[in-house]
């Protein structure tokens, strides 16, 4: 496992549901709100306006393994890993961590393809991975 | 109050919260739904796509008071009533039925204002609400 | 694959992002929301009170593979097959096919564990599946 | 209006909507999202573990004007002031300024009531706010 990138989150209320734990779904999100703040700290956003037009990762596959529940107010760090650069996908891997204990509660990963959209089109087309950008994240590899 | 167009819901688990009841923020959803469940039996959506550009609807303001409290896979009925229709704004007006119970479980209006979407631009503008559509509106406030 | 239960879905507003499309983490939450209207279908529900406390279900694992985009008041109808019923847990795979396409916009699957969560305890722990579930699920198998 | 709390958010991309910015149900959440903050920073949390059960904060009404939209990324403060503390409810109102902008993006208000969740007991009743407090939130008043 190369370099990790950490993303620390507070579970919200609405987050939450009636069985008292944190909804599925949301792990998701912290997911994917951990590799946008990773492009962010490496100064891009996940949208990135180019030449041609927009710049941006769809998703194509996710996955989690929920090993032990998280509560209200309760914080997580997310632990992102890049595990592969290929030409036009990209596959992170996630371990959440709660701040009291030492155990992961849960492990995921998501795969995403680079497209671009065009101005005035509503399809997007997969494209190459901006150099610049699979080169950054390919030195997280190591 | 004019006549009545009636949408049902029934409570998901992700909209629950720890407390064991509906999250609040998910009765201005079950507003919105209503609203454009209500545009669709008019054969429209809240987005259309016009000469100029897209035509929508923003919100302005949104309240609601919260009566009793709703639980998982309860079913509800929002009640959507149109309070008026104004050049550029409509005041929708509604109110939450448990199927169970005669007592309303919610209230809450929404104030939205008609606006342009040209194709070539980040800004919208407000505008006349189509004179089709207010026609069909104000025929409901009666 | 056995027999299917099928659950109809419109996009609505707040699920889809500022890319257009209905948020990968909405995915999830319809397949669960299936997942409950088939519990629903067999007389039961996610929540069932039992003599000694609540028996239900947690995920362990869910994945979801995203092939085309889903839009704002598109209809799509989530496949619901019983892929496996052990002795404590279950795996249901979805297919998602949008109304006005033949093609499969997403595949996906959960893992649930059977638990009871006694009234005087936060914790819970995994049970076997009731024998009367269990028995009417596996019919679902052939 | 007296002393403010500030609870700084970035608008994360489940938030938007196809229309390309935060959906306005997320200004709820935001706003009971600085409450509990609040709370947090007051050294309690919104639900409170007593010697009768659980002393918490139902939430009866909720409004909110909005001015200018939020797009993905853009960070927000949102401004909390206690307008009132009365016997069993209090009133909160809040602000939302754009960190790159001067105006006010929104402005809403909150009003809670103060209730008892005994733990073998399915409903809750109002009761009056703990004194202490009581007297930390009317300190803000002034």
């Amino acid at each position: 496992m190369g370099s990790v990138f950490k993303f620390r989150r507070r579970v919200e209320f609405p987050e939450t549901d009636a069985a008292g734990f944190m909804h599925f779904s949301e792990y998701f999100r912290y997911m994917e709100a951990t590799e946008h703040a990773l492009l962010r700290s490496l100064g891009r956003s996940v949208f990135q306006r180019g030449e041609e037009g927009i710049v941006s990762f769809v998703r194509v596959h996710a996955e989690c393994d929920f090993i032990r529940p998280l509560r209200f107010e309760e914080e997580v760090d997310v632990h992102l890993a890049v595990r592969e650069v290929n030409e036009k996908s990209i596959v992170y891997d996630f371990k959440f961590h709660k701040l009291e204990s030492a155990a992961d509660v849960a492990r995921g990963s998501i795969t995403v393809v680079c497209i671009l959209k065009r101005p005035d089109q509503d399809a997007v087309k997969a494209i190459e991975i901006p150099a610049d950008l699979a080169a950054v994240l390919k030195e997280r590899l190591r």
